[in-house]
């Protein structure tokens, strides 16, 4: 049996101090991909940072135009990354973890050579993760815009006091919150920054967003878990060098009367999983519920 | 404009210590209905409690057949348990509120004359909420079956030691729980229980369940929220004097190897809303987020 | 019986966008404290915002030197500001709260008439609080140094990634945490930021200091509460833009490798309550225990 | 230089299903104690499961009389009860853990030989740690009475509603507590069912007690840290099939009135760590600080 895939993009870690994917690593996937007859065009990116030029090298927008499949390695961020730049091709992504287990970087790199060649000829279980779509508005002028699959945070400055957003879901006052900030997650975000500050863990067919408060001065306002039809504004009434970001986004300076407008993207990212893999087994793995902690 | 509604049963308090809902109370909103040009038809039960016969008196049964709407006075425990007795009928339910605000309440007693003849004439919005279908197992033998709207809890006995539960979704398993014992709740039960156990407020409209350990031996067990469609199944591995409860009813001394198996239930109550009416008002007013906690 | 008290410094609130405290408040005071014949002298501050010259005015560092006594009206922010700089002259303080009831402003003004009289004869408590003493080095040099009587706060800027800060108590390695900061609060502050970030209330009488993550990478890393005599040392791992907070100040752009030194202050100021003021009345108030949240 | 201690008492593991400690490894461990030329004494609980009879064998009361040192072989359990029960007689103890590290036995099975050594000939910290003494008056009449060391907790039966618990600090009204329970625990009870619940970590020399609400239904319930002189009575109000735990004993029943009277008591069990032993590497080792968690 052959691959459901015939073109196959191959996408590294983005480069950073300790630099990208080395050029054997992904030389090594690239000939299990091969192996199943497919053809493999690898990202322009990964391969300036990685001296390779065995494969044609193609352009992110190329990929996703022409690509039936994206094999991305590295750890969750550059997974992360790339997903939401390939959301609007709706081409479907593998996550290869160069280092430990990720949550949506499920195949090691070390079985890669067993796992990938099933995958390809079609023993995977497909998911898909909802992203928000975002626009910031101004004195009612659009003046920012993006998407974010883990999640948004409109955040104090490290020396303001304070912050406070009034909030608004589908026309109706919510309350102001007052606090280090808030953070509006989705499920992939959930096992992230939302996790940290208290939200509950979302599972993806669950779908929705979370609201949740960091440091919140009332006591109550505890995590709110929302339908992914909710449209959320929120609005700044107070607070200094507060800002908005976006994944690895930012956008500095959030001013009074400032609105991030928030709302289920139309693109949902695609992700493919081996058979047997289950997302219960990465989050007792990544957050050790095998082990004991009190007394 | 005439009701929408022929038909509209009228359902008390459940009578305890301090008695059911008086008299008068039951007399004044039975007017407030029959002004709107609908018959009126008495709870059995609220019926004794009351010692009011000015209108006919029926069964639960009888009323879930025939009427066209159920408009049940007093806080959220009787409107739970009436919602979910009559939830198979698939009949709306109005809340009326005899002492503070409920979550699922929401007409004030004393706004029941203004607000009562609009709803009738169809000014509301409805709302289904999701119940729990549960079955407990016993050496594979069915030793109950309920459902639940609120929330399905297993815990530990008062003077037992830790209660270790081992947890299963849609046949994965998640982890073995150990801890003072595990919340399951729904969108209605989040304001509830759940809440006080650290779960997150989940949006009726979002669905779902939220699994809640309850003072967990692992700090990273977190509240995981999970799709309507999840098969969640608890099976007992340690612990002594261990009870599942289900909203208002229990199950004493579950057993080693008992499960408690839990899914959507087929039925979802009906209930409708005052124009106007906003669930995140109720949160603020009840969860009290104008007020300031910190200093 | 006259007063304990011959020379009683008034302190209003700092003045702000809505003005300190109003002349009329401040001469109903001093004409209480002069009813028992204590001589009052004005802060000049306080007499420059209010245009008040009826009485002496004088210095903060005079009225540490010569008063045996300091009012202060105001909220918690202006006391605990005064309190912090006249600490080193050991003057014992009463809180006038102008507003709401505060922390540690526990005599409202509409009773002072009826209160001070009393305290000013020797009818109160003392109670002590702890204050911080920190020390900031760069380098190995001593590039900043305050006291604290609420908190410090180590804390990521807005755009920034995690901070990560390492953690050794006398002479012990703790842990790196990681996350969005870390606070450090005396019980004072047990009650402010410190509360909103997850962190216990500590009662005065406890003493000693707790360490408090803010949004914490590690799940496990939970508040920890310290003996006064502990020597906390933070030092900067990781992290871009932060900055350290004491109180109501400020150092920002904290480098990788700064270390930021606390313990308990030498001085530790004196609050006078009213005879039969409780801390726990002030806490159920404040937090609304007596209010039900949960359904 | 030889030993501090003539007399060293060695006590096992309680004996349960798995048996208690086996009597190869308290042969070893007798034979390190003599090799400092002490004597050895046999708990007889100990020697009565291990079969063993080469050393004289002695009563728990007989060896806090008469041995200069406990050496105790098991896990946390064993080393509270054993401290439990011998505080009275002020004598020192070293925990040796036969499994995985604890919070109180902090010297490894297979490191005693190296160790115990070095701490008989007086190479160990000393640290003391508060108990909880404790009374139950029911209609003013005592009718029970013990010391914890861990923590002491009153919860609500299994298939029981809220309990409700009235608690007065020092003849303070504090507040009424409704949800699970209440524990008070002590620094070392921190780390166990207090934990779970959300209570903070307590470092024992800071001393002091912290009362952690259990599944509060009031959210600004939070923990409360109280000193080592605070008197503390907790009031049954409402619930049913409570009961109150103290370390491992029980009270079952508790009934409408009773008092459960809380204070430090007046022995404090005394601990002996080897020499660079740090409660902070016992917290980052148990709690597993050097992972992380959140993605």
């Amino acid at each position: 049996m052959s691959s459901q895939f015939r073109t196959v993009a191959l996408i590294g870690k983005f480069p950073n101090a300790q630099g990208g994917t080395p050029a054997e690593i992904l030389r090594d996937i690239a000939q299990t991909i091969e192996g199943q007859n497919c053809q493999v065009i690898l990202d322009e990116m990964t391969a300036q940072a990685s001296a390779l030029s065995d494969w044609p090298v193609r352009s992110l927008e190329h990929i996703g135009q022409h690509a039936d499949l994206a094999v991305v390695v590295g750890g969750d961020g550059t997974m992360l990354a790339t997903a939401r730049q390939l959301a609007r091709f709706d081409i479907p992504l593998i996550g290869i973890n160069q280092g430990r287990l990720g949550f949506i970087t499920d195949v090691p790199l070390a079985e890669q050579a067993q796992v990938l060649p099933a995958m390809l000829r079609g023993e995977y279980s497909e998911e898909r993760r909802t992203m928000l779509a975002v626009r910031v508005e101004r004195e009612g002028q659009l003046i920012f815009q993006t998407t974010a699959m883990n999640e948004v945070v409109v955040n104090r400055g490290s020396r303001a006091g304070l912050l406070e957003l009034r909030v608004e879901i589908d026309g109706h006052f919510v309350a102001n919150y007052r606090g280090d900030g808030l953070i509006v997650a989705t499920p992939t975000g959930s096992t992230a920054y939302s996790l940290s500050a208290g939200g509950p863990l979302m599972h993806p067919h669950l779908g929705g967003f979370c609201l949740v408060p960091i440091a919140p001065n009332n006591l109550s306002n505890r995590p709110l878990a929302l339908a992914n039809t909710a449209s959320i504004v929120l609005e700044m009434i107070a607070g200094r060098e507060a800002s908005a970001n976006f994944d690895m986004q930012s956008l500095a300076n959030l001013q009074h009367g400032d609105r991030v407008r928030l709302e289920r993207a139309e693109q949902s990212p695609r992700l493919l999983h081996p058979k047997g893999w289950s997302y219960y087994d990465t989050l007792r793995e990544k957050l050790h519920w095998n082990q004991h902690n009190c007394a």
